[in-house]
């Protein structure tokens, strides 16, 4: 079956937030956000994949994103570019081997290129040229799809999008919304995607930028307008009305953030628990948007929640909390009660 | 050089954290907290010791935390014990071999036994078997110290003490400190700790339970009351004067956790930042409180903070945020005016 | 192309050995012989197709080979062989997805039940309901072809040539031949292989049991008398007129072996080298034998040396020998003379 | 307990042989004969270690052998040998990890460097700056110990010795005997044992070249002439008086070799079946000679029947035949009649 036949029978789950763990992890660096480790530590990138796949997610994303022309310029390395996109495809297709009784699939992507100018011409067919390469590489890899993503300018993604039909591939693209509740370019986050379903979009949908609630808010209406499948991908951070993105996000609680923005590396204590996270992917199931996925920020404890909430029984399921167990919050008998009477 | 010594010229940093780490990451369950994944997965293992010891942590802890005779016994598997402690000690040698450039120390530890009960002398005894099989083990895999930790009995941690000191070992005594701000048999932080360095401890201190700030308040008293050198471990979550530890705390933004208690799996949005945990280890620093960690909740990112903060120069330095390269925020003058332009 | 296409156009190579490279790497059992590595380290079988394909084989068997029910009941394992099957299918079309600039062919196949015997109506029953769930899963997964191999009774590859065809696959036939030069049901080679034609089998021939020499003195005669495609797969090892197969072959050389039968695990002394595999894929070629392949013992460098003996130019053919650069053996003019002056 | 310890209270097993079965799999050319593979293919590598280990060996040697200046040379790669050098030792660090409760030892190895001429005296110079920086980057990884290997030289292995032992390392020294049944310079292999010995060597012995039964030949004069423990590594290739080394070797039955000579390539029809391994490994650790080992040629099969041999329980043992449970040769009372009673 492919993407479009799985998500016809009902919602997979795709776990993404490579960079942000891969920083965490240490190694990659903040600010440029290039995945460097696809070279340097493949095993690193492969344990991730691992972890992700444990926790239930469907979709082994090949680590790519940022892999691209423009961010190796800026860390003056265009000359790796090649083999980071063929590691990291080649990296997804050894995890999804890893697990050949769970049917994963493995998908490529292509991002924001951030060169995209309307106002320069000259930008466009750089754009169309990044995205060409990157994704004759995901074809020649066998991807199962292409996500293209993060993306704020509709223009931007009509590139992206024609670019991924010409191969013949699957297609999902995901806007990633400003503040303004507009693409770049003006639209709502329904129309845009509209547009890209009558441009040949295979699913349609949103990703990074917001947290689960200011993503949830746009998605009944794109639901309504389009016909093919939707998908919803944000990141796990408590992101708000007045703060709907966690690009320009302060954290009221700490006065020790260098430059005082809580983006990219202070974010912390905006982080969304588990728990959040499975009612999201709870609440996009039940409205038949059937593509759930986590963006920036992932970790694997709140994939597997997202994917046991939907009803799914991940491989590291074998290890969800069971209180009953603790020294001080457990019910089991042969606990010893002293460890019971104090609150801590 | 041993411990001592390294104290005696300088702040050292020791990383802990595995159980909830390896719990995130899918690894072992979150309420037994029994480290099961040095039997099942050792390399995961490893690949945490070194994203710890990358991000500058001096200090291999053996994952022997929480693997005793108790835990497992709930579990069902005290048959394990042996193998548990063992591969625990093994998997944290090779892990400083890999970096035979860094001069890393390998500690062991013991912990709360959970069955200490001071109306109970059978339990006293219980404990001291505990403590002498695991120490005993910890000394034939020749560690350089052992840590005695997360003990909230003054009489518990004297067994513990005394018994790491039979065996010639140095010793590391870390209480964590209830809500009533003494230890549950009512000594002051200070008062526990001067005691353990009458007894003999080679350092004393503080660890988990209570963030950053809620552990800084006891180490002035701390620090002026014993002549030996001083530990201090928090947990990187934002306790505060209400809700000094973290194992009976609310999240106020959030309804959906089961139960209602954030400890010990919703805990994501009381994160401390790793600014946060750097300006920890600073202030430690300046005070010559020169055994500095991080306990339950610790990621690399926090890490790599602490040591940079206390002027060192960890492996993963290498990857250190540099915002200048950010597309939105970075001021490369190569980069897009475009994506400068607006508030995300 | 399917497989009859690609037959059409000229020679393909199949590598099979799974059996023998599994147990020499020690993950299968020889005696039960049953692929459990499938599920207990699918990375390893997903290796060994890796080093099959990189050394030139077209098709890609899926391990299925003795992991049916019989098999699985002798070892009390018969709950497993839904998993088993299916799992060994997906680890063939992942090795194949690896290689998406290789053209090449997912094969499933079904071998000697074990339980055939023509004297028991019952037996018969049995082996066709063997045939159809293994036929059925190679099916749904997708696969371009089946192979019925390692059968000696003609009686029993009917039926499973008939299962094969009744869920409208491509059908290969390989006999293994006894002792006597007869199926165990009095047939010669050729007239068995007619029969197969007959009854609709796309490819006849020969499999097993017999080195590269016993195996080609059958071959002519069977090309005569049949219209489709021929196969051959020998084991690459040295039988003799006097031992034709290796089922009960003696090494005469070695007195050590465990009941003195050198099959199946002594039987390296007797091994073919690359060389007369190559010779052997060359001389089926000439004689438009075009289904070319090598049965137990198979190691990657037999496979290689019969693709390149056949024109093609297989991926590890850059890692093919080349004396010129050995230190004692090579004339490249930058060696030492002193290490070639002697005869070591 | 570093080696020497070990060998005190016991036989230890060391697989070698990873540039044949390297070649053999498809990863590197024979005649160059150099580990490229721990540059290009680290994970294959990784996984004939774990194949080792899982079949008893003791050792993780390090994949370093002919990854040597003059090898890198011969194939213009020499900008590749620190990479390459550190990249194997990594790997076997890393493979050794996965076995946390093995306890298992790393080596590095030094081998012939083929410039070595007694009458060049600019060759000992270019020698030792060969072996210093490969020993000290072996040192930098930590290994247990490091072999000096396949010398023929009594003087260039005094070279390496002398540079093994200026890194306070321990050092085992094993020589590969011409067919003379001397050193190149003239010595015995007792002598020359006794003289490595005398100069600080910790273990003396014989690798390569010879099969067991050639090289069983001359233990028991080196084992009376020295009192430090002694090492024995063969290939496992029937190899005879008349031609006792492998070097020059030539297989009666066979003339379609290239060259005529079956080294390296073509050596299969020499083979030695496990039970003879089995039984070179049982002679020698009943003479007390400890170190014990296999070398070019070896399979995981061989490495097993070794270690069984020698009384030990690897983890592959889980998998050893039991041909109780063969259709044809097996005596389980469910197994069918009818497959037993011909002789295939």
């Amino acid at each position: 079956m492919n993407l479009i036949q799985r998500l016809d029978k009902g919602p997979i789950i795709c776990a993404e937030g490579y960079l942000f763990a891969m920083e965490r992890r240490g190694y990659l660096s903040a600010g440029a956000f290039v995945p460097e480790v696809v070279i340097e530590h493949p095993e690193v990138v492969t344990q991730l994949h691992r972890e992700f796949i444990r926790a239930g997610s469907d979709v082994v994303q090949a680590f790519t994103y940022y892999g691209h022309r423009e961010k190796l310029r800026i860390i003056g390395k265009e000359h790796l570019l090649e083999k980071l996109q063929k590691n990291a495809l080649q990296i997804a297709r050894y995890a999804r081997e890893e697990f050949p009784e769970l049917d994963l699939m493995v998908c490529g992507d292509v991002a924001n290129t951030n060169v995209y100018d309307p106002n320069d011409s000259s930008s466009l067919k750089q754009c169309q040229k990044m995205y060409e390469e990157q994704i004759q590489w995901a074809k020649e890899a066998g991807v199962d799809f292409v996500i293209a993503e993060t993306i704020n300018w509709v223009e931007e993604m009509k590139i992206a999008l024609k670019t991924i039909k010409q191969e013949k591939l699957i297609a999902v693209t995901n806007f990633a919304i400003p503040r303004g509740d507009l693409t770049r370019d003006g639209y709502t986050p329904s129309d845009a995607c509209k547009m890209m379903e009558d441009e040949g979009a295979d699913v349609v949908g949103l990703n990074c930028y917001r947290g689960p609630k200011m993503t949830m808010k746009f998605l009944d209406e794109i639901k309504d307008k389009v016909t093919c499948h939707v998908s919803a991908l944000p990141v796990p951070y408590r992101t708000t009305e007045k703060e709907p993105g966690f690009l320009n996000i302060i954290d009221e609680g700490c006065d020790c953030i260098p430059g005082g923005n809580a983006f990219p590396v202070a974010l912390d204590n905006l982080f969304c628990n588990r728990y959040e996270m499975g009612e999201f992917a709870k609440e996009c199931s039940e409205k038949n948007i059937n593509f759930i996925g986590i963006c920036c920020g992932a970790e694997p404890h709140h994939v597997r929640e997202m994917s046991m909430a939907i009803g799914k029984k991940p491989i590291s399921m074998k290890y969800a909390p069971d209180m009953s167990k603790h020294f001080h919050h457990g019910n089991d008998s042969t606990l010893r009660d002293i460890n019971k009477k104090i609150t801590y």
